[in-house]
């Protein structure tokens, strides 16, 4: 059983895989599998994977047979165990429970040459609607606290899998990251009486030059303090807690600027290594929930975090966002659809 | 002038390199230099890098002349300048100011061949007297609040030169890990009246499970809840806030636990790239001195940090500490001098 650990210090928990330990020769680089060897993730070996727990299938086959579109497995390889208690115990000073939780891959197309980003649109949207159907079936879980959507594309951005995916994880505490956000959020709301993310769209709109792409109801800008190069935000215009309310689960408008966005970084990084991550809501917390504004923040992996950033916390970034936008602007990219509001795709 | 940016919904801050502005294309992985390639640190290459700011010769030679065992330069590109106010300043809902500090390079020995766990005791403790006259030195500029002493060790930990070297920032704000640290202890202090490190270092001396190395003066260990596989903290197991007045300078004690403990981690894990900080009080803030207990944090670079982490602040770790640390007491190590306390070598 995994054990979750609390740090006495910072209070950050850290998962513990004491179930399959990596011995010290254990630790060689992780490398994509190639096309050319077998993919659990290709139709017709559904029986590679365990059983589904969420398809969009349009032929009416059975479940874990092949004509899918999307297909969501629980990981072969969880990091957290779905079944069993919390059992929060004391280890002396220090403070555990056990590594209860859900961890999921999303299969994000049936054909494994295909990018995330060349997926179109209708295809992107089954894949933004598995995420929503997931979150909602494990928010019904009352021992999860939040659902953390993400994606690692490229072996460099951590994916050890060539076929493109999205992996979920439900944890039973809410991470130190969306507490840390929540307490922003309530700080300026307490001084303001308004929402920061949503002061944020008004002043990027007004101001233009950290847009990447603005559509009717997202705007996709390089923030004002990125972590790192080209570090992209997708934030709802509208005041959206979370990912799976918003919209009503109409996630036309979100595809277009998503795939918009990808492509852009795609062609002006040269098909960079990326993560990418869903920050929305904590679940079963009703009070936590409404003064969050959720948002999807893309990660390329261009540089190396080292000892000074592991050391404070604090990140250099050697692109200033504004060159960064102009560049991803300036991508010459063909694909792309018009951009068109929800409303208009209902 | 680099630009200090605070990230207005969490609260942190970053640099961004607006001089050295770095391109789309110009993100190539930094590859180490070969030992067969000029190297800017070592002995008769002195006019190569920017003047020295502290230097060991025991030859009674001048500055920037050969003869030295340790040198310290400025960082011929360094991520923030030491000209200039910080001029803080809003930007619409934004915060800001210039990016003032120092960034400076300790070299550990002029012997481009050896590694810092090969270095001879004595060596060891004129690189961490180097730390020492640095970060008094430092402190006496009333802009700088934080002085972060870091090593980047290996290609895949962020090194760029093979020479072996550590590195030292001042930057103008607190860091956010090392608040967290301060916030964390004070909560401790409050309920119980004692520090938690110091509480941890009484346990983890009774329990032993997670001990890698114990002198009189130092424990070396594996936190109960490390982010990453084979995490190491030293830590003085006296209450000493800060690295520079500890032990009033005399570091034989740690130069000691530091060389065991990092030959250890070089056996067990086929010499690792890795990361080491040192976590100390902050300066020029008398009040937060006190509470402070600091150590030095080691952080092998075995794993990939990826889209679950950037995404959370929540780490995975294959290798649970307790079994880390069996692997590296059992290493077989040779050169290592017998521990003897501090007081003895004076």
């Amino acid at each position: 059983m995994p054990e979750l650990r609390k740090d006495p210090v910072v209070g950050r928990w850290v998962i513990i895989s004491t179930d399959r330990s990596r011995r010290p020769t254990n630790f060689t680089p992780v490398r994509v599998e190639k096309t050319t060897s077998f993919c659990p993730f290709c139709p017709g070996q559904e029986d590679k994977t365990p059983p589904e727990v969420y398809a969009c299938r349009q032929n009416g086959g059975g479940p874990n047979s092949t004509g899918w579109k999307v297909r969501v497995v629980p990981n072969k390889f969880p990091a957290l165990q779905i079944e069993g208690d919390l059992n929060r115990k004391a280890e002396g000073i220090y403070d555990k429970m056990n590594g209860i939780g859900a961890h999921e891959v999303i299969i994000e197309c049936p054909d494994h040459e295909l990018e995330l980003s060349q997926l179109p649109i209708d295809q992107m949207n089954l894949v933004l609607t598995a995420y929503r159907a997931r979150m909602i079936d494990l928010a019904r879980d009352k021992r999860f606290r939040y659902i953390q959507v993400f994606k690692n594309h490229g072996e460099a951005a951590g994916a050890s899998l060539e076929h493109s995916h999205t992996q979920l994880v439900a944890t039973p505490i809410v991470p130190r990251r969306i507490l840390d956000e929540l307490k922003g959020l309530d700080q300026h709301f307490e001084m303001k009486e308004r929402c920061i993310l949503c002061d944020i769209v008004d002043q990027e709109i007004m101001i233009g030059k950290r847009v990447v792409v603005d559509n009717p109801d997202y705007l996709a800008i390089e923030p004002f303090a990125p972590r790192f190069p080209f570090e992209t935000w997708i934030v709802p215009k509208a005041h959206h807690a979370s990912f799976e309310q918003s919209f009503q689960g109409n996630y036309f408008s979100l595809a277009r600027i998503m795939k918009e966005t990808l492509m852009r970084i795609h062609v002006t990084l040269s098909s960079p290594p990326y993560n990418f991550v869903i920050h929305t809501s904590p679940c079963n917390e009703p009070q936590g929930a409404r003064q969050f504004h959720w948002h999807l923040e893309i990660m390329p992996k261009l540089t190396r975090v080292a000892g000074f950033e592991w050391g404070t916390g604090f990140y250099i970034n050697p692109t200033p966002p504004e060159d960064a936008a102009a560049y991803l602007r300036d991508a010459a990219i063909t694909e792309a659809e018009p951009a068109a509001s929800t409303t208009t795709q209902t």
